[in-house]
């Protein structure tokens, strides 16, 4: 079991355009170039991230990325499924109806108990991942910071962001 | 994210084995069989669950496996880390340390505080895990049962079943 590469991208993205100037946007290679991605790669992520409303996007040559809500309102568990999809990592082929001599179907009507156990597992990693905000990691990284990381992406705003025409 | 097929057809796999008269054993290809899935698939998972030591394999003509320890003492991690290898699901490649003006070392002695959320829901998804045996499972799996889906079974054992010569 592995998450896709896209994960981290996508949340350390969220934290740079968190600190963009009001109406202010990031394109794509910006933030690739920022985070030594691939720009194609993460384009894909970012165009997820949008469609799920967590970024929202400017379009033309002078456009971009910011936030679609405020970071309090992006939990981990958002970028997750915004990235991976909504389906469990563990999916129940029903393969306790399969093999010889099946048994009617009245014995399956209750989901199989091995199913309910994965299921209740990942939903405790979803819980986990939903009290997590945007905000609390902001704060986190910040704490680990004399202001030396702070101030690398605040140069590097400075130089790249743009304010597309209104 | 998606776990291996392979883990249902092992817990599944599992709960079949514990239903085996002592010192008897059951082919990889009665197992696949009893499942309706490909032998080549399950070997290669029943493979892994023994190098865990959650099966005991017994070679030659008349061989296959048992359980290699009672269901009380194999856990749904267990089999989960045994199928999909012990690395967490999110993975970090330090990408705070790539692109552009790349700051010293002393800056990232600390693992990156995203890193560290994402892994800490992968202790409660693996907390959860650890708390139910397959004891638990057996008994959960009964509780749902009138008698027909263990008849079933016990049909197919004492059909498929071997004794080896010791
Ligand atoms: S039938 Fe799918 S987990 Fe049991
Ligand atoms: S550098 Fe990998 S999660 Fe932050």
């Amino acid at each position: 079991m592995k998450l896709s590469d896209g994960i981290e991208q996508a949340i350390h993205s969220v934290t740079m355009l968190a600190r963009l100037e009001a109406d202010a946007v990031l394109s794509a290679s910006s933030l690739a170039e920022f985070h030594g991605v691939s720009t194609s790669y993460l384009l894909k992520h970012l165009q997820a991230l949008s469609k799920a409303g967590i970024l929202a996007t400017v379009p033309g040559p002078k456009g971009g990325y910011r936030l679609g809500r405020t970071p309090v309102a992006i939990s981990l568990l958002d970028i997750v499924l915004a990235i991976e999809g909504p389906a469990p990592a563990f999916r129940c082929n029903e393969i306790r109806q399969r093999g010889p001599n099946p048994l009617p179907e009245r014995y399956f009507k209750a989901p199989c108990g091995i199913n309910t156990a994965m299921l209740r597992a990942e939903q405790a990693y979803r819980a986990e991942l939903a009290g997590v905000t945007m905000a609390d990691l902001i704060a986190d990284l910040a704490r680990a910071d004399d202001g030396g990381i702070a101030a690398r992406g605040c140069a590097f705003l400075d130089q790249h962001q743009r304010k597309p025409a209104r």
